[in-house]
């Protein structure tokens, strides 16, 4: 269905970051066909539209994105919080994730789905066990994404995985919203011919890899004790990772000299403020990296290190903590925020053709409901997105030309069903 | 009207910290009657009782407590952010809040007064000019308060705000739901003699004082340049204002030595994570606060450095940016953010009465929708609170047994005229 927003008030992210009031947005299929003055629109003969009247109440701005989820994980949400890392993955994490059935997975995937939906995320990175099952329930959800299994080298089933994601891969060649990556977990988990193997299928599929680096100081400094010093990104430097797109999770420790990498390769950081506070592996150096223009997608990680997969909180936190850990007030503005969360966000992980509200993009954008007293008085829009609003504002979701949420109803999604289904397996297989 | 939640998840933040599931929560005037198992339940007769069916998908627990707002200071919100605090004061508040007139103030006060509805907070201590102003608009919306005028002593108009402040004293005496205090701003804007006339006036009245302390390093640094080497904290000690009740607002920067006296006198910290963050002032050592025991209220200062009243947002704050900070995941826990913006808060604001779900106190409380997606699978419903679920999803707002929100329905604010007032206002009169 095309559809025409009317006389809402627009947040473009185009070069010139436009904010409009009395402002059109058109969709036709899945593109964006037209973002300007409402009274200078003419909608074209001959084609329906669905038109939403803003009464000058609502807001439209591109969906958000979200650079780095474990969808599934979202299973074990609650059940383990206010421990350190190690013991988390440990004591926790891994046996419960030992546990997931093909339905833990697929319900977990569902759950993290009708989040993302809820929230208004239309594009996202994934790496979890089970590449396929995601990929079905992303068909299903409606979202765009890049997705990749998780290879844990030392993990027996490391072929298994590596078989399931390049068959995956295959069958997903030239999708409309899926893209399939290679995910190694991390220079720490992995071993040097399993690294390499994920290596190796990327470049057969001209696909990116998606790792964890350098989250915790304990695996940075480890790193560099078992590899003559180099760091873990030094490190898939010298074994040839750079040669296709690499997109690092977290990067809470890396140097100078990693950076230094990450530009030259135009390799791409996926920010994780808040999962970063929870399981206190420290801030990483984002003012910094913006600073140097390195590329870089704010995330969510998963809903058990989260707890959930909202991105406007990650918005409001990557805007607030550089502040506090920097004592410097500009730190990561307001602009550069919602940037992170869009456009730039979009662009660092390869979909070029999202993330703002610019004739020919997809039409991937959210509606956000902004009667509510925390968006008065009306000084400046983006200022009350970022460190006024919520998630929970947001009342049309629409990926790809197709509205996914719509004022309390998801189109695709059965989440009555899902949340029922994630409590009883829940207790039946993880508690 | 007498109120009975049937078939409810309860929080109760007693003694214990009970989480209920199929609970009963009954409240008759201005007091909880009842919290227990549903199937225990009997209404007394004779008495009637709005029914409230939880359907197993609704949570009740305590109203939430906010610990230091300026309320009408929202309508600055959004104008002007990213900047350091000197500036932000200097060049847009000071030069903005010489613009209030009487209706700013009182559209300020109850646009902010929304919000607080919105998001559950049922009690709250505020420092603003016109506390006058302040208690007829809290009159209006139903919240219980502690309400102080700032002082300034080197503003001209010093004499005519503690005599507004003591006027007011006088007539909210004995008021079932607001206190009047005293506020002098904080050292730094003070004189001697400024500090001093709000200190008799707060014995005069048994009233506390609510004072900055500390939240900056600069101000905490200057202070000791200015006495000797003393701090904030030792400078207020050496003139007597912990005679009575003293609440810190900020407590930033405060040391060892700081929090020996905050303890000696059984002082209390307001703790406004965001705020922190949002201005540059830095990280509260928040852990170190709980670790000795002291008294500590979680709040969002104002929204014009936050950007929101959502007290909902500084427990998760609270609870993530310590474990970051401290590089320890153990650092506050859910429970304890959760003690913090609820029973903990009001104790150390002075609400003996408030603050828990226990038969005997006042009937502050609110009722929250679980069924999103971010609530599952309900694992710990403490830590869903606290780390995945949002102040959005507060569905009922009582206070002193009343209900102020309703699904969506404010019953005592009209908000849609507020919103639009607060936006003519500030046009009119600040941009």
């Amino acid at each position: 269905m095309n559809l025409a927003f009317r006389n809402v008030w627009a947040i473009t992210v185009n070069d010139g970051f436009d904010v409009l009031r009395h402002a059109a947005v058109v969709t036709e299929g899945d593109r964006i066909t037209y973002v300007g003055p409402d009274e200078d629109l003419v909608l074209p003969e001959g084609k329906e539209f669905r038109v939403i009247d803003g009464k000058d109440r609502n807001l439209v701005m591109p969906g958000l994105v979200n650079g780095h989820t474990h969808l599934p994980l979202g299973m074990l949400r609650g059940s383990a919080d206010d421990l350190p890392l190690q013991r988390w993955l440990d004591e926790l994490i891994f046996p419960g994730e030992a546990k997931h059935t093909p339905e833990t997975l697929m319900t977990g995937a569902l759950l993290a789905l009708a989040e993302l939906t809820r929230y208004g995320v239309t594009c996202f990175n994934d790496m979890y066990m089970s590449v396929r099952t995601n990929a079905r329930a992303v068909e299903q959800s409606g979202q765009r994404a890049l997705l990749t299994n998780v290879q844990i080298g030392v993990d027996p089933h490391h072929y298994d995985y590596l078989r399931e994601n390049i068959e995956t891969a295959e069958e997903y060649a030239g999708h409309p919203r899926i893209r399939i990556g290679f995910g190694p977990h991390a220079e720490y988990t992995e071993a040097h011919h399993s690294l390499n193997d994920s290596l190796e299928a990327a470049l057969r599929f001209h696909a990116p890899l998606h790792i964890h680096v350098s989250e915790t100081r304990k695996e940075h400094e480890e790193c560099k004790a078992r590899h003559n010093g180099m760091t873990p990104t030094q490190y898939l430097e010298s074994i040839g990772y750079f040669q296709t797109k690499v997109l690092m999770a977290h990067c809470v420790w890396i140097e100078e000299c990693d950076m230094d990498i990450i530009q030259k390769y135009d390799a791409t950081v996926l920010h994780n403020p808040c999962s970063n506070m929870k399981l206190a592996s420290g801030f990483a150096p984002l003012p910094r990296m913006l600073e140097r223009g390195l590329n870089v997608a704010l995330a969510t990680d998963s809903s058990s290190s989260n707890n959930n997969l909202d991105l406007w909180e990650e918005m409001r936190a990557a805007a607030l903590i550089h502040k506090a850990n920097t004592l410097d007030a500009t730190a990561v503005n307001a602009r550069q925020a919602l940037t992170l969360a869009t456009r730039g966000g979009a662009e660092a992980l390869g979909f070029t053709d999202t993330g703002c509200l610019v004739p020919g993009k997809k039409a991937d954008l959210v509606m956000v409901d902004i009667t509510g007293p925390s968006w008065h008085p009306m000084t400046d829009i983006v200022h009350h997105v970022v460190y006024a609003g919520s998630a929970h504002d947001v009342v049309m979701t629409v990926a790809d030309g197709e509205v996914l949420y719509d004022h309390g109803v998801y189109t695709r999604l059965d989440v009555e069903k899902i949340t029922a289904e994630a409590d009883r397996l829940y207790r039946d297989v993880f508690a």
